[in-house]
C-alpha cells in the first residue's frame, strides 16, 4: 500500500510515472540519455553502475530491475552482475570500470566522498573526465530514484522473472517504452 | 578546481549544465516542472523544500541558491527562509508547509524514512496525495543535485549578492534561462 494511490498493476517507478507524466517525461529523457544515449561506455556498463549503486541504496526495486537490465546486455551477463553488487571493489570488470564503480559509490555515500584520489585512480586507469561526469551523475540519479520509489512506499515484485521481462522489453524500446507500457503496448 | 574541467566563470550547477547539455535539459524541465510548473504549492513555498533539504544536505551551492530563490518568491521573504532553514520543525510558515518540510527531511535522509505517520499527518494537516508526491520529488531532486554539484568539486561563490542576482534573473526568465546564461543574455 504506496503513501499515494497509483495502479497497483504498475510496481517501482513504473506506477508514479504514470501518476505524474509531467515530472515522468524529464526523469525517463534523463535514464535514457545517462544509460542508452551515444557514450563511450556500453549499455550494460552503465547498467550495472546503476545496480551497484541501488544495492548500496538498498532499494530492492531499483536494484533488481537495473541488475537485470545490466545483465542482458553485459558480456557475462548475470554472473558478471551477481559478482559485481556482492563486492564491487572486486568485480570482474575492466580496471577502468572498477575504478569508476568506486566513484559511483562514494557518490552514492555524499558528493564530498568523491575525493581527488578515487577521480586520479580513474584517469590512471583510462577514464575520461566525461566518463567521470556521468558516473557520478548517474550514481547522482539512483539517489533520486531510491528516494523516490522508496519515499512513496511503491510495491517491488519478489519474482526474478518480471524484472527479466521488463530487462527484454527495456532492450527493444528503451526508457520511453518502459515508462509508458500502454502506448508501448499499442506500437 | 573541479574534478573535471569547467568553465570557472560558472560555478555549481551552472558550469555542469554547461559541460553536458544532454543531461542539462531533462534536469532542467524536472527542476522547472517542479519548482515552478503548475502547483497548489506555490513557487516560494517549492523553493523552501529545496532550499531546507539544501542545507540538510549541506551543499552550499544548493542551499544559497535556492535560500535566495525561495526569499525572492515567497511571503515574509529571507526572514522566513533563514528561520526554516535553521529550525524547519517550527518554521514560521503553514501548518500544512510544516508537514511537507518533514516529509522532505525525511526523504532527504532516505526514502524509507519517509514513515507513513509523517504522510497522515501531513494529510491532517492539508495536503494532498499530489502535493506529498511532489514533495518527496523534490527531496529526491535535491539529493541528486547536491552529489551531482558536490560529487564533481565545482565551486560555490560566497556572496550572497551574487545568488541574490541569480534570483532575480530566476523570478524573470526560469530555470531554462539560468541554465543557458549565454542565450538568456541574448533574450
Amino acid at each position: 500500500m504506496s503513501h499515494i494511490t497509483v495502479d497497483p498493476a504498475k510496481p517501482g517507478i513504473i506506477g508514479l510515472f504514470d501518476y505524474r507524466p509531467e515530472t515522468a517525461k524529464p526523469l525517463g529523457e534523463l535514464v535514457e540519455t545517462l544509460l542508452r544515449g551515444p557514450s563511450t561506455l556500453s549499455r550494460g556498463e552503465r547498467e550495472l553502475i546503476g545496480a551497484v549503486v541501488s544495492r548500496g541504496n538498498d532499494c530492492q526495486f531499483c536494484a533488481e530491475a537495473h541488475g537485470a537490465f545490466a545483465a542482458a546486455q553485459l558480456d557475462g551477463g548475470r554472473d558478471v552482475v551477481t559478482a559485481t553488487q556482492a563486492d564491487p571493489a572486486n568485480a570482474p570488470v575492466s580496471p577502468k570500470l572498477r575504478a569508476l564503480l568506486q566513484i559511483a559509490l562514494a557518490a552514492r555515500e555524499s558528493g564530498k566522498a568523491v575525493r581527488p584520489d578515487l577521480v586520479e585512480a580513474a584517469k590512471a586507469a583510462g577514464a575520461t573526465e566525461l566518463e567521470i561526469h556521468d558516473t557520478v551523475l548517474i550514481a547522482a540519479m539512483f539517489s533520486l530514484f531510491t528516494r523516490y520509489v522508496d519515499g512513496l512506499d511503491t510495491t517491488a515484485p519478489d519474482a526474478p522473472e518480471w524484472y527479466a521481462g521488463v530487462a527484454q522489453q527495456l532492450v527493444q524500446v528503451g526508457y520511453a517504452g518502459i515508462a509508458r507500457p500502454a502506448q508501448a503496448a499499442a506500437v
